[in-house]
C-alpha cells in the first residue's frame, strides 16, 4: 500500500499560471494552408490581397456596353438607334468592358430592333452599371488582420484577392492515452470489475469542440514501463498529451512518475472540485496532462484546463463564458478548501431563473447531461444560502432553457416518455424532471422553483390522494391537478420469487434484505402508513436506511441481487425483468399553479399527454390506468 | 437575346413555404452510427440506457472495503485491528465490492501495522464510500430525447449506459456545381474577363457550418447539355444540389431550364436584396437551387434558404439568431418591392451601440467581412431614418464589437496597419475604419457614431491644419487631435510617367484623364483648393466626376491604365508601383473626444502608434514623417 502525496494543493488561477509559463515556448506554430481549407483555422498573419476584384472594368449588369457620348439627346419622343459592333457590345453581368466604353445600359431599359439594331429612349451617364477595377477589393487592402479566425465570408474576400495560401497557427493534435487494467472498450462482454472506456471518447469529442485534432491511443494497463513507452511515442508523435486517469494517489497511479520519469511535473493537484487531483507536466517540450478518472472531475480539467492549452496553441481567443444570472433555490455546502463547480438545472418560473443544483458527486456523468450551467463556489466560502443571486455558466442555449417545463417531484419512467414525446412534438420544447419525491415537489411548488409537481400521497385518513396535502401546503396558492395515471404499486422481487414472500408484511422476515426510497417519497411514506398499520418498526427492517432515488433504481438494485426486495412500480419491476406483488393501487397525477396553464408549453404537454402515442407507451411499460388522462381538477 | 422573366416575385416566407411543402418528403432520413462518433448529430430515436452505471455496487475511494458491523465501537481510544483477507480486501476507486462487505474505508482514515493488518479508530456507516449499482444510470433511464444535437458529455454517458450505436439523421451530402463560362480556379493565371470561382469554395465551408457534407464539382461552362448532365449525376449522388449561378435572366443563364427539365421548379424569383434571382426547385426528390452569382446575394440565399434546408433535413432546430437593439447613424433609403438586407457595422460609443449601413452592392464581398450584423428593412417600407432604433442580427460576438475602436474618416493605408498591430498586441481589441473623408469624419463624431476621426484638412486662410475644422464644426465638444503623421500628396501617374506631367495644373490638359476622390474627402477639398487658386474650372478636368472612395482605389485605377492620373498619398502609388509628382506635404491626424482618450482601446492603441514595429512599418510604406507621433493636442 504505498501511497503518493499530491506535490502541492495550487489555486487553480496560481497553477495554470505556473504552468503556462514552462509550457507557452511550444505554442504558436505556424503553417501554409490551401484559403479553401481554412476555415476556422487562426491566421499567424495579416492577410493583403494581392490583386483587385474585380480586377477589371466589368459590367455591373446584363445589357449592353457603350459610349455615353453616344446617347446624348435620347427621349422618349426622339428615341436614338444604336448598331451592335459598331456602337455596342452586348455584355452579361461580370463582362468586361473594353476601353472604348465607358457605361452600360441594362437589358430592360433596350428595345430589339432586329438582329443587331436596338433603340434606346434614355441617355446613359458616364461609368453607370459599370463596376470599376478595385470596387470591392484593392490590391494590397488589408482583408482580415493576424489572430483571426477564418469565416466561410473570409475566405471569399481571400480568394477574390488572389490570396489562394494564408499562413495559419498549427492546430494541436491531441493524443489521448486511457490508462487502467480495469478498463475495456465499449462493446466488450462485460465482467464484474469491468469499467468501460469512455472517457476517452468523450475527450475526442471535446478536444474536437475545443479546436484540436484527437488522436486517442489504445488502453494501456496499469503498468509502468508500458505506459512509459506508449507516453514517449505519443510525445513525439502529438503536440499535446493527456492520460486518464491514474492521475490520484491510488496504489496504481503511475502517471504522475512516469511524466516526472521523461520530463517534468509542474503541479500535481489543484484545490478545485472536482478535479482535484490533476498533473500538469511536460515531456518533449510537449505539454502532458494527467488527468483524473472521475468522468465528472475529468470533463472539468479539460473543460478549465485543456481547452485554454488547445486556444492558446493556436492563438485563439479565449471565448468569455455565457453566464445568466439566477437565484439559487437551495443553499450549497462547500468546502473552504476548494473553489468548487456545481452543476445547475435552470428554469424559468414566474419570470425568475431558478438555478437548482444537481448530484455533486464525480461520478455522475447524467448530472453533466442533465445540467443546463455551472455555478462556481469560490474557496474560502463556506457555502451559499437559498435564495442569492448568482452567476452561472451556461452550457445550453438560453432560449432552449425558456422553453423548459422543470418538473420536480416523485418519480415514474413515464417522465422520460413525456420529456421525449414533447421534445418531438415540437422541438423547441423540453421537459425536465428532477426527482426529489412527492414532498420535494410540493415544497418546489411552494418556493416556486418548478412548472409542475408529479406526486402521489395518500391521506391516510380521507384514504384521498393528493388533495390533503395541496390544501395543507400550499393553501396560499391557486394549484390545480392535472390527472395523470393509477399505478400499482407493490413488493419487486427477484424473478421467480426465491424468497416466497407474499405481502408486504415479508419484508421484516428474517434473511429478507430491503432496499427503500428517500425520505420525502411517495412510496416510502406508503411503506410508512403500511409499517404503522402492521405495527411493524423500522429498526425490523434490514435495509430501511438503505436510500434509492428511484422506481428504477430500487429495481435495478434487486435485479443485481444485491436485495431481495423493494417497494416499488409495475413498470420499473416489468423493465428489469422482476416478479412483482401487487400492494395498492395509488393516483399519480401532477400539481401545477393554475395560472401556469397558461404556458404554451404545459398546454402542449396536456395534448401529448393525451395523445395516441403516449397512451400506447403506458400500455407498453404496463401497471398503469388511465381514466382521467389530462384532466384538470381546480382544488379552490 | 432571349430573355428570360422570371416566374413570380414570392415574398420570402411563402416561396419558404411552398417550397418546404414539396421537399420535405425528402428529410429525415436515418442512420446508425458508433456512438463514439456521433458528436454533433441529431438523434433521430430517444436513447435509453441498456445497463446501468456502475452496473455493480464499487468503491468510491481507494481504501479497504469490509463489514461495517466489524467496526462498531472503533474510537481514537479503543481501536479496531482489521486483518486483510479475513476482515477486509484492499480496494481502489472502482473496483468491485464483494458481496459479504457493505462499506469502504478510504485509505486516509487507515493506518498499517504491517503486511496485512491494519487500525482503524472509527466505526463505518454501511454503504459509506460505496457507489452502488446505477448510481448514476439506472437500465433503461432516458439519456437524451429524439431530435437532440449530441454534446461530448451525452458520448460519455451513452457509453457508459452501454449504448454503442446509435440512431441519428442523416447528415447531407450538398452537392456544389459551379457554372459559368467565365470562371477559372483559384491560382489559375488570369486573363481579362476571367472570374475567380470563390463563390464554390464559401459555399463548402458555409455547408460545413450548417451542418452538412460539401462535394464540389468542377466549374461547368454555360453549356445547356453539360450543365443537365452533370446535374444529374449531382442529383443521383447528393442529399441535395445547389448551381450557381445562371439563375438570373442573362443569355447564357440555363440554370431554371436544366431543372425544369430534369425535374420541377417551384420558385423563380423572391423579393428579397440581395438574392432575388434564387431558384427553388427538385429533381429526383432533392432540393435543388439556383443561387445567384454576385457574392453577397450567394450568401444571404445560403443563409436564408440552404441553412433552413440542411436544419430540417437533419431535424436540427432552428438557432434563433442572436439579435441586438442598436441606433441607426444614416438614413437608409429601401425599395418598397424587396425585403432588404443591410450590412452593418457597429459600435460602441458613449455606450449607445451605433448601427451604420455598409456598401449596399451585391458584389462587395469586404462588405460581408467587415459586417458585424445585419439589418432588415422590410417590404412595403420606403426607409428609414437615422436615429431609428433598429434590431441587427449578429455576426461576430458582441463582445467583440464592444473592445473595437470606431474609426470614420478619411483613408490611409496606414489605418490597416494600424488596425492589425493593435489586435496582435491586444487580441481582444480591434479597429474598424469606414472610409468617408475627413468631413465625413467630423459629422461621424458630431453624431457620436465614431471614437475617432482620422483628417487632413487645410485651412485655406491660415495655413494650418485640422483645428480649425474641429473649432468650427465640433465647437460644442472637447475634441483633441492625436497627432498621426506628415504625409506627401501629389500626382500618381503611370510608371515611367508617359503623358509627362508635372505640376497639378497639367491635369487639365487634353487628353488626360483624370480619377477623383469623393465629395468631403479631404483630398478633393486640396485638389478643389488648389483648382481655385489656378483658376482651373471642374469642367476642364476629364474624370472630376468619377470618384473613388479610398488612395488605393485611385491608384488602382491608374494602374489599370484606365486613367492616366488622380491625386492621392505617396504610399498607394508606392504599392501599385506607380511614378508620383509631390505636389504638397499635409498633416493627417485623428481627432478623438477627450474623454475616450481615458478608454483602454484608445490607450492601447497610442501605444501600437509610438511602437518601434509601426514606425517601421511606416518607413517601409514610405512618404510619411512622423515627428510627434502619438502626441495629444487639446483644443481647448
Amino acid at each position: 500500500m504505498t501511497q503518493k502525496v499530491y506535490l502541492l494543493n495550487y489555486e487553480l488561477k496560481e497553477a495554470l499560471k505556473k504552468y503556462f509559463d514552462n509550457i507557452k515556448s511550444s505554442f504558436l506554430n505556424k503553417e501554409s494552408v490551401s484559403t479553401d481549407e481554412c476555415l476556422g483555422r487562426v491566421t499567424s498573419e495579416a492577410v493583403y490581397s494581392k490583386i483587385s476584384s474585380p480586377f477589371y472594368n466589368c459590367s455591373a449588369m446584363d445589357g449592353i456596353a457603350l459610349q455615353s457620348s453616344s446617347t446624348i439627346g435620347a427621349s422618349e419622343k426622339k428615341p436614338i438607334i444604336l448598331e451592335e459592333g459598331k456602337n455596342y457590345l452586348l455584355v452579361d453581368t461580370g463582362d468586361p468592358i473594353p476601353k472604348e466604353y465607358d457605361c452600360v445600359i441594362m437589358v430592360e431599359d433596350i428595345v430589339k430592333i432586329d438582329e443587331n439594331r436596338i433603340k434606346i429612349y434614355k441617355s446613359a451617364a458616364p461609368w453607370q452599371h459599370i463596376r470599376p477595377l478595385g470596387e470591392d477589393i484593392v490590391e494590397s487592402q488589408l482583408i482580415v488582420p493576424s489572430g483571426h479566425v477564418v469565416r466561410p465570408v473570409d475566405i471569399g474576400a481571400m480568394l477574390a484577392g488572389g490570396v489562394n495560401i494564408i499562413e495559419v497557427y498549427k492546430k494541436p493534435l491531441v493524443g489521448i492515452i486511457p490508462t487502467g487494467t480495469e478498463l475495456v472498450d465499449p462493446g466488450t462482454d462485460l465482467k464484474v470489475g469491468d469499467i468501460i472506456d469512455f472517457n476517452s471518447r468523450v475527450f475526442s469529442a471535446q478536444v474536437i469542440e475545443y479546436g484540436g485534432i484527437p488522436k486517442r491511443y489504445g488502453i494501456v494497463k496499469d503498468n509502468y514501463e508500458i505506459l512509459k513507452e506508449t507516453l514517449e511515442k505519443a510525445a513525439s508523435k502529438c503536440d499535446i498529451v493527456v492520460i486518464n486517469a491514474g492521475s490520484s494517489a491510488g496504489r496504481e497511479d503511475y502517471t504522475s512518475d512516469v511524466i516526472s520519469d521523461l520530463g517534468e511535473v509542474y503541479v500535481h493537484g489543484v484545490s478545485i472540485k472536482p478535479g482535484k487531483p490533476v498533473i500538469m507536466g511536460k515531456v518533449k517540450n510537449k505539454p502532458v496532462l494527467g488527468i483524473p478518472g472521475y468522468p465528472v472531475s475529468a470533463y472539468f480539467i479539460m473543460d478549465k484546463v485543456l481547452k485554454k492549452i488547445i486556444e492558446e496553441y493556436q492563438g485563439m481567443n479565449q471565448q468569455k463564458e455565457q453566464t445568466v444570472e439566477a437565484i439559487l433555490s437551495r443553499r450549497i455546502m462547500s468546502s473552504l478548501k476548494y473553489l468548487e463547480f456545481v452543476r445547475i438545472k435552470l428554469g424559468y418560473v414566474e419570470d425568475k431563473l431558478i438555478a437548482t443544483p444537481l448530484s455533486r458527486g464525480a461520478g455522475a456523468t447524467m448530472s453533466l447531461v442533465m445540467a443546463d450551467g455551472i455555478l462556481e463556489v469560490p474557496q474560502n466560502v463556506e457555502g451559499m444560502e437559498a435564495g442569492t443571486k448568482v452567476q452561472i455558466s451556461l452550457m445550453k442555449n438560453i432560449d432552449e432553457i425558456k422553453n423548459t417545463i422543470v418538473c420536480i417531484g416523485s418519480h415514474d419512467p413515464i417522465l422520460d416518455v413525456l420529456s421525449n414525446l414533447l421534445h418531438v412534438k415540437n422541438p423547441d420544447y423540453y421537459l425536465s424532471s428532477a426527482h426529489v419525491g412527492s414532498m420535494g415537489g410540493i415544497m418546489a411548488l411552494k418556493n416556486e422553483e418548478a412548472h409542475i409537481a408529479p406526486i402521489h400521497l395518500l391521506d391516510m385518513e380521507s384514504g384521498e390522494y393528493n388533495i390533503s396535502y395541496i390544501n395543507k401546503y400550499l393553501k396560499d396558492k391557486n394549484i390545480a391537478i392535472i390527472k395523470v395515471v393509477n399505478r400499482i404499486q407493490g413488493l419487486m422481487v427477484q424473478k421467480g420469487n426465491p424468497l416466497g414472500l407474499k405481502q408486504i408484511s415479508d419484508i421484516s422476515k428474517k434473511g429478507v434484505r430491503f432496499v427503500n426510497r428517500q425520505r420525502g417519497a411517495g412510496t416510502r411514506l406508503l411503506l410508512d402508513y403500511y409499517l404503522r398499520e402492521l405495527n411493524i418498526s423500522p429498526n425490523d427492517i434490514n435495509g430501511y436506511e438503505r436510500e434509492e432515488f428511484t422506481h428504477l433504481s430500487v429495481a435495478a438494485a434487486v435485479a443485481s441481487g444485491d436485495v431481495d426486495c423493494g417497494l416499488g412500480i409495475y413498470s420499473a419491476a416489468k423493465i428489469m425483468g422482476l416478479d412483482f406483488i401487487p400492494v395498492c393501487n395509488e393516483e399519480y397525477d401532477f400539481a401545477v399553479p393554475e395560472e401556469y396553464l397558461k404556458m404554451e408549453t404545459i398546454k402542449e404537454l396536456i395534448d401529448v399527454m393525451k395523445s395516441d402515442t403516449f397512451l400506447k407507451e403506458l400500455d407498453r411499460l404496463g401497471g398503469y390506468e388511465y381514466p382521467n388522462m389530462g384532466k384538470i381538477v381546480l382544488i379552490k
